[in-house]
């Protein structure tokens, strides 16, 4: 494989491949896309390939309007809505989507991920949020790409940074995460999923289990991503 | 194994073993079956031989009457409903039949699987159907027959389609699933198994949980199976 | 290994090794035996010792009444109720004894596994039972040997066979299950763990979930184990 | 690696491996440490190492006041809290902090998890103790030395021992368990984690179950810890 593209699409490819490996997605139920802001372009995993078939060369680069640039292979069927958060979030590198079960149990029931505990609050300080399904006129239109907008317009409803909250549940769907880079995108899915999983625990024995109150939430937090943070190397 | 049915007996054997690999069985609870249509003849597991002993060799050959035409083995106790459903579904290709948890629990709730979310219409636009348990009548007399029966008279009740639902729960048994296949009878088995989960998650997050709204139902149904799918290769 | 017993030990080490792979226990806790009819002993694991550090010769030999007659090791802390078993019921080859979850989760609840399905039908027709706690005096004594008293009872208050059910829930504590060797003993205690875990969702799902009805019970029971079985080779 | 300290690192860096290996772990979500007594120093996980990429010589030494005696990478982030107990309780030999998902629930839920059987009473006669969350006062200052304080508190208010009781939630955090050495500290924390499933389960299915009676709770503790113990080797 002699491509300008050939790192970008490995990176790709190892990020689609440990969506398996960390048991988030079943068949070809999921994608990671990796962005390549210096060029204009993003690769991503072409649509229903199992990934036990998938090799490196058949990841799909694409520039933001969604043109393909390389590859022989139909991309994604989400493309346009990696294609939509890449072009609105300029600071993003990575973005993976996924059909994990508690974060779909959560997005199927249609409620954010209530902050309970420092699991949680050592990644984000909000409740993890759930997309409001979309409208009928967006279902019927340019759908993935309207899948896009949805998650802005929560973004903005909500008052939350997408920096400070790398995640999101789309109601009725399933998680969407995103990050520096594609590793940390799955690995913000892989969060999200471990994060879904001990609220649904905790609510199942506590149905009145209080939110984490806001000194626990900042200490947490801060220790792993404020200025003075002091975790990790 | 030289075998006019070599290949089908492979593919009938290959199926099997996926139900271990993908999790759906434990020990010899459960079958698959491959069909020839140009011979007339099905291939499906011999009855309780565990899967680790299981070879190419050993699966058993019938018609639709259910004679034996090759194999030393007694076939699946399940064998009759296999051959029922092949001769009134003349258009499908292999059937799967599994004692999968969270399939069975709804099966034994005698409750149908609510479609709540893309990962369900993805494969199907209606509940997946839970059949009532048989008439006693009925059990007492040629069961595993009357339950290809029981398959065909909940479909016409609820007036399903057996090429868009390729799946249903017997009441107090388990599930029974079919495709063009046995891999993707296979398939079918495990995609109920993981929509069944998600299900019963969601209930329990949320026992209010809305059904999935028709145009969302139809968008991802279509985007997969529709004339204008774009979904795969 | 030079020993008169040692097929009996390979037996018991190799039913005891199956534990572990079939995720019925974890570190020590759990245990299964063989029996020697015709020498009037049986073999058992060996107390505390780790399943990654067990080998064929840890195993020890004991008549019935509890008397070492080969191995330098102490055997399992639950031999009595071991020895009470086979002294009492002369038709079984093996025990085996885990603390797989489920299985525990209904012990500790102190309630019967409700019949809810074929998968609990293929193997007995009758509710899985939980004996009651013992008396306080009883559990002063000699415990593990009152142990096997109290599963004795709990058949005899319930007017069941241990030929037809063939496993126990004790109350407060966990699953006891035999057979006619010591694989059956462990095969047993599976099919229980798994029909106890699709109990639990069973009534999370419909907590008015109904018993299976009688015609059906028979009819999956019968043709696996009656006089006209015709499951299994 | 040329230390004096290379086997205490060798001990704390498996006993860190074995979180991964018993599933208590995701990423870098926990951390084990283990006391020299007679140099008075304790080996910590350096912080935010992900365990496929740790090895021994990353372990970090630290004396009582949590000054790094050996090792060039920033330790655990939770060290202070790891100090403040080797400082005040002298006869353990090493702790483990996890995020395990059913002992965080159980934590999340602020619960005790009630003794509800034998599996319970074989390691400790109290429910496990959930720590209700520290002061908001607390929480500003010196966090993870205070979650020391917090432990010790709960220990004093309970009034428990830490001989006996070897592990402790601590309210919307995660487990902490300790024992004689690293090993034993992460064996302690699966058994908590155990528990924790099983008393999950018990609820589910019966939200009256009863706590186990005191004669059973006795009984089963005594044959494995009493003066006249059985159990093991």
């Amino acid at each position: 494989m002699s491509s300008k593209y050939k790192s970008l699409k490995e990176e790709c490819y190892e990020a689609n491949m440990q969506l398996n490996a960390l048991d988030l997605v079943v068949y070809t139920f999921g994608n990671v896309s990796a962005v390549d802001r210096e060029n204009g372009v993003f690769a991503i995993k072409p649509s229903g390939v199992a990934y036990e078939n998938l090799r490196p060369e058949d990841i799909v680069i694409l520039d933001y309007d969604n043109n393909i640039v390389e590859g022989k292979m139909r991309p994604s069927s989400d493309t346009k809505t990696h294609s939509y958060l890449y072009k609105n979030w300029d600071d993003i590198g990575g973005i993976a989507h996924t059909h994990a079960k508690f974060s779909c149990a959560w997005a199927q029931a249609q409620q954010d991920v209530p902050i309970f505990g420092t699991t949680h609050a050592d990644h984000l300080t909000a409740d993890i949020p759930c997309a409001p399904p979309m409208s009928d006129e967006l279902i019927k239109g340019n759908y993935e790409h309207n899948t896009g907008i949805q998650i802005l317009d929560c973004f903005k409803d909500k008052n939350l940074s997408h920096n400070e909250v790398e995640m999101i549940l789309i109601g009725n769907h399933g998680p969407f995460a995103w990050g520096k880079n594609a590793a940390k995108a799955v690995y913000n899915s892989k969060v999200l999923e471990v994060v879904a999983e001990m609220a649904y625990l905790t609510l199942q024995i506590n149905p009145n289990a209080q939110r984490l109150k806001n000194s626990l939430i900042k200490k947490h937090y801060e220790r792993k991503h404020g200025k003075n943070a002091y975790y990790g190397q």
